[in-house]
């Protein structure tokens, strides 16, 4: 099962894919950046063309989306929602199902501790996938990791 | 000039498509409602195709969208967010500008008072675009039109 985590934002959206066949790898992972300068409307196709693009290429079975309850202020709930909303639309147009989690369930599934640091969760995410020779893994793309890497072992687990 | 008004909303997203070629006139109006027992991704899917289609056919130069800055709490406002963010990128996707306006914009500008209530806008809307013999028009539908004026009225008083 290949799958792709999103962490989505409108200026920054990460990605990451993997895949267990016998054992977890790492497959690709990147951002998509959005120009301060261009309107929402034009960020949002933004995200969801390169993310579309990101779909075609990797050809996961599975999106998986962090749910967040909780933000900083309405609008900030807005924001992250619509571009949480492109992802998912992505995922639709190609027949990838959307699976959804909460940031206790990636934390707790990728470092065992449902409260540990971005630090914590990133370092999991290089160990589970062998990235230490890799360089420098940017924080989107290694939280997109993350919520992927929680839906396969959620999966394994039931 | 022909507008779109659009009133995003997971369940029910309205439309209302005005010109003003001399004086305003009615082009269309309708609801998008999407199915609850269907996956958000499948009913954003619904959104953001229908309103294309929407797009198509009724060719209007600009899309006029409610820009709320308020929510019942922060799930209602990822949802809301959510749908307003599938009508952004069709309009993105067919090259139609957007412009955001307050529910006081619209009431002022539809029914000359910003503390209008519901009723009031719906039957300016109807006043204004001699729907009269109309019949029944939808609420989401009314304030998607209602939505679609205050952008002709702004523009004109510009």
């Amino acid at each position: 099962m290949r799958v792709i985590g999103v962490d989505p934002g409108n200026a920054v959206t990460g990605y990451g894919v993997v895949e267990r066949a016998g054992t977890v790898k790492y497959v690709a992972a990147g951002t998509v950046r959005t120009q301060k300068s261009t309107t929402r409307p034009q960020r949002l196709a933004t995200i969801y063309d390169r993310l579309l693009r990101v779909l075609d290429r990797y050809a996961p079975d599975v999106m998986s989306l962090e749910r967040a309850f909780v933000a900083i202020n309405v609008q900030s709930a807005f924001a992250l929602g619509e571009a949480r909303a492109v992802a998912m639309l992505a995922a639709a147009h190609r027949g990838v199902k959307v699976f959804e989690y909460t940031p206790a369930d990636v934390k707790l599934s990728v470092a065992g501790y449902g409260r540990a640091d971005k630090l914590q969760v990133k370092q999991m995410v290089r160990r589970t996938l062998l990235l230490n020779e890799v360089g420098e893994l940017v924080d989107d793309a290694a939280d997109a990791l993350a919520i992927a890497l929680c839906h396969l072992f959620k999966r394994r687990s039931q």
